[in-house]
């Protein structure tokens, strides 16, 4: 009976968004169907694919909760002899639980609630579940398959090796929402193998792809067998659908000789009661013919990485929030250069519009330059200079303004200017408006509220200004020319909101600006710990006035992707009011 | 030896700030010198007093952590014979904890951490803190002292129960920072009556007042004895000094003949493992004269407390966040109207700057209006006609817009130029500017991003048409005459950006639509459900999708204060991106 130990599983990275509970029930059954026509045992979907993540507030609407019951149901009245795994919602009691359904042949099999609920950096989950307290095993033709949701595989000595230890678990299932970061895949990964060795168990990680706000999930689901060996890997930021066939007559026999399996596993302490078991006697099974080896994407180096995590983000808030078309300004710098070009990568060309919006302080190439940078895109560019309107917002203010030197108010008058003009090009065509704005000058509120801030979305609001430069080179080196013109790249960064000005007359320079604020804004670090890195001390608390002074301009900004570990939004949550001042 | 069970003690109803350790620290000493002054043998001040609450992610600043340690610590060095309980963030082992140190004679003579960690609807203190699982019973001269914080005394049969059943308190002291909605200090009273009566306990209970950013603490501290007597009660939205003297030989005296009293004691399951007792020897006690009678605030009716909670919110907004004066658009409408009224309550008349900024579609009645009622406020009105400025935009689009109709495109840049003309003042003199809109407008989205929703602060994010409404009638009888022109309340509402424009071609009469709203916001009601008001289901439909597509401008609203239940902000966390619509 050896082959009854076989199983033929399918994790479905797929795309699923937040609210749309009718195209997330389809995109389920599209999977099932998938797994069903490649003699699949099983399919697996990520963490509350029907309501997508994270639903936020939606959780609070007992309507929208029994909407998607609903939707589960039709999705378990289709499903017969191809078992599945999903995330969903359920409600008992009153409460509810981030949740795994088991569904067989019509029917719910089993209920595992996600016991680890984070509750840290951008997830809220304490405010809206009740935590489980009882692990799942689902066994399948005599394969015993622990269930587990997310954070459930990053706490060490619970869920995963309750369920193999006290539950006989050989297959790990973890089904997951696991937001990127640069550098998250890799850590993901390591955890993955530490549980497979650990536990002797095969690791099947699936996790969701897709943008949602602020966050990009990445994909890259995993399969690793007992000995920490990857066997298969899902595209980064993209669609796929991994097979694999599982003998867990090698675990058991890699458990029976292991001694320090035995020793781990009687030295177990497991924190919970009682372990819940599944079973499903199935009849499929026993493939004749093995499926074709798994397969392993490949990875893509850092700088791609990141630029297809904004590629991704940028398209589905686009999309998913009903657009097709984005506007905004060009200035001739390096940044709205960047989002041109991650905007014509993400929406297709024609679906970029541009306005370069010169006045008497601009330089000749930010018009210049601009139109190169068009061409090679092949975007629309419109010319609209503001002189006319500024002149007019001047003559209406002189009386009020008297004889005040020109200054800040006349500055951001320009930015203000520009952003009601991209303003009304969205609401005239229906365009989505884009802020600009990098990560570094966000920081220090280097930008104008109500003007360059203008925009539906901020495609850069997390990346900092030396990855903004990283990431234009190595698109220019992609395309194989100056795409971005050398021009862009190697102008001395400017506002152009009055004579000669230049960003390093009020900031440091970026490439030491970008540490001091790495180490405070990310790391949370104190001033004597930045210091540490050989930076002057006056300069560094120059720096951090400036991050706290600007707080009330993030409140109002638009969302943007998420690439560091910490970016400003529900990631940062600063008061406004807030007289500390680190010493 | 009778006189020693007395004891007199003070609550400090201060206005604390967020991360304004020295500031704080400053105002803790102030309140203890005057409680020794008075002869008290203990002062209490309210939850997180030293960091301000709620600090957010301050807390996860180690340095920020530490710093206000040595705050903590330089008062625990002025502390002699008056005792002294303090809210505070307490680090050990790498966590922190929302605290209460008690302070006496130099020392520190014992730390309770909270139990009950709120993380629903504003609080995300399971973001931050470790759960205390330890009550903690302090005895002065032999008057037991059971302490908890904020949510602790709000769940049943945990922390104060356990401190009087098993720990023996007799007087149970709670520290909190409740923030204010319509309505909330009828629950507290109600919740501090019930915990009186049922534990045979005194119970003074201090709450914060002062405005942080969206929330107003609104004081109202309370004192109540055993038998749920109220005592004394502090001024609603002002500083205020509670001093009380407490003879516990009357509650021994009914603990030991109530039956009742005797059965629940023994009645009670403690959650927890052990209590924790603290001792303070003391000297002073026993005062020879009695302390006047304890006060009784007078308590406003519901109108005038919402518009004071109003004041105050704006008020410390303003002056907290450093600014004097504020600026904003009078469009002689009554939601700018109330504003202004507010904001020259609130911060004197002589800082409030109005601008009307009329096209070709005001009314006549927009500009006269605005003028009487400055007149009336004594504020500055500024008049500044955006006719030319409106042209100047319309001349360089005509190339753009072609011959397209005229639409909200021409409508959005009308309010957007206010919003510039505003934002160039508040630039120029340092004015905080203001948003005007209220919360009917701002929950269908019936107001211009980057234009009338321009500003640091929005005081009437919270306020409904309706409430709009009844606190400028209330704010006319208070004043005895018009002080808000007739004409204005009596005017039919409209945006006046073309010709013939009224709200209510676009929105359900108001007194409707706020129904709507308040059960679709507030309470998350099914369509069903509000239906069973009686409404007409389309137009329920109607306004719930309104709400639903204007998710992405409240994500970019200048913050306002809560006066529900449930506020936009941090209180209702939506995604932006989001299919669900309810059917």
């Amino acid at each position: 009976m050896k082959n009854q130990k076989k199983l033929r599983v399918a994790l479905a990275q797929y795309n699923f968004t937040v609210g749309d509970l009718n195209g997330n029930r389809e995109l389920v059954l599209r999977g099932i169907n998938k797994a069903k026509t490649s003699g699949c045992d099983l399919v697996i979907f990520p963490e509350l694919c029907l309501t997508g993540y994270p639903p936020e507030d939606l959780l609070l609407s007992r309507q929208f909760v029994k909407d998607q019951l609903t939707a589960l149901q039709n999705i378990q009245e289709q499903v017969n002899e191809t078992a599945c795994i999903l995330g969903f919602v359920d409600l008992k009691e009153g409460n509810i639980y981030n949740a795994a359904a088991v569904l067989y042949s019509g029917s719910l099999k089993g209920v595992y609630h996600k016991i680890q609920l984070p509750n840290y950096s951008v997830f809220d989950e304490e405010r809206y579940f009740e935590a489980g307290n009882e692990p799942l095993v689902l066994t399948i033709n005599g394969v015993r398959i622990g269930i587990s949701i997310c954070e459930d595989i990053w706490i060490k000595d619970s869920v995963p090796e309750a369920e193999v230890f006290c539950g006989g678990a050989e297959v790990l299932v973890n089904i997951s929402a696991s937001p990127y970061y640069i550098g998250k895949f890799q850590e993901r990964f390591e955890l993955i193998k530490t549980q497979a060795k650990r536990n002797r168990a095969f690791v099947m990680y699936n996790n969701l792809f897709g943008g949602q706000d602020e966050l990009v999930f990445d994909g890259q689901s995993l399969i690793v067998n007992e000995h920490g060996e990857l066997l298969a890997s899902g595209w980064a930021f993209a669609e796929d659908f991994l097979i694999c066939d599982i003998d867990v007559n090698e675990i058991r026999a890699l458990r029976d000789s292991d001694n320090q399996f035995i020793s781990d596993s009687k030295g177990f302490n497991n924190p919970f009661k009682s372990i819940k078991q599944v079973q499903i006697q199935h009849t499929l099974s026993a493939k004749t013919d093995p499926f074709p080896k798994p397969v392993k994407r490949p990875q893509f180096n850092e700088a791609d990485e990141v630029y297809n995590a904004l590629l991704l983000g940028l398209r589905d808030y686009v999309r998913k929030n009903g657009f097709q078309q984005v506007v905004f300004g060009l200035s001739g710098g390096i940044d709205s250069a960047l989002v041109a070009a991650i905007a014509s990568d993400a929406l297709g060309s024609k679906n970029v519009h541009c306005i370069t919006m010169p006045t008497r302080y601009s330089s000749s190439g930010s018009v210049d330059d601009s139109v190169l940078l068009a061409n090679n895109l092949g975007i629309d560019l419109l010319k609209l200079p503001i002189e006319n309107i500024f002149q007019s917002y001047l003559s209406l203010l002189e009386p009020v303004f008297k004889d005040l030197p020109f200054g800040l108010a006349e500055e951001n008058l320009q930015a203000r200017i520009r952003g009601t003009l991209v303003m009304a090009l969205s609401n005239k065509y229906n365009w989505m408006a884009l802020a600009t704005g990098n990560k570094s000058e966000v920081s220090v509120g280097y930008c104008t509220i109500y003007g360059d801030m203008v925009g539906g979305f901020a495609p850069l609001k997390d990346v900092s200004k030396m990855w903004v430069y990283r990431l234009s080179r190595r698109r220019n080196e992609r395309a194989g020319y100056d795409l971005i013109p050398q021009s862009i790249i190697d102008k001395i960064p400017s506002a152009e909101l009055r004579p000669d000005q230049k960003d390093e007359d009020s900031l440091p320079p970026y490439h030491i600006l970008d540490i001091i604020l790495e180490l405070y804004v990310e790391d949370n670090k104190s001033i004597n710990e930045i210091k540490a890195e050989g930076i002057d001390r006056q300069m560094i608390k120059d720096v951090i006035r400036l991050v706290d002074n600007s707080e009330f301009k993030r409140r109002q900004a638009a969302p943007g992707i998420k690439i560091t570990p910490r970016a400003f939004g529900k990631d940062r949550r600063m008061p406004v009011t807030n007289r500390y001042r680190m010493k």
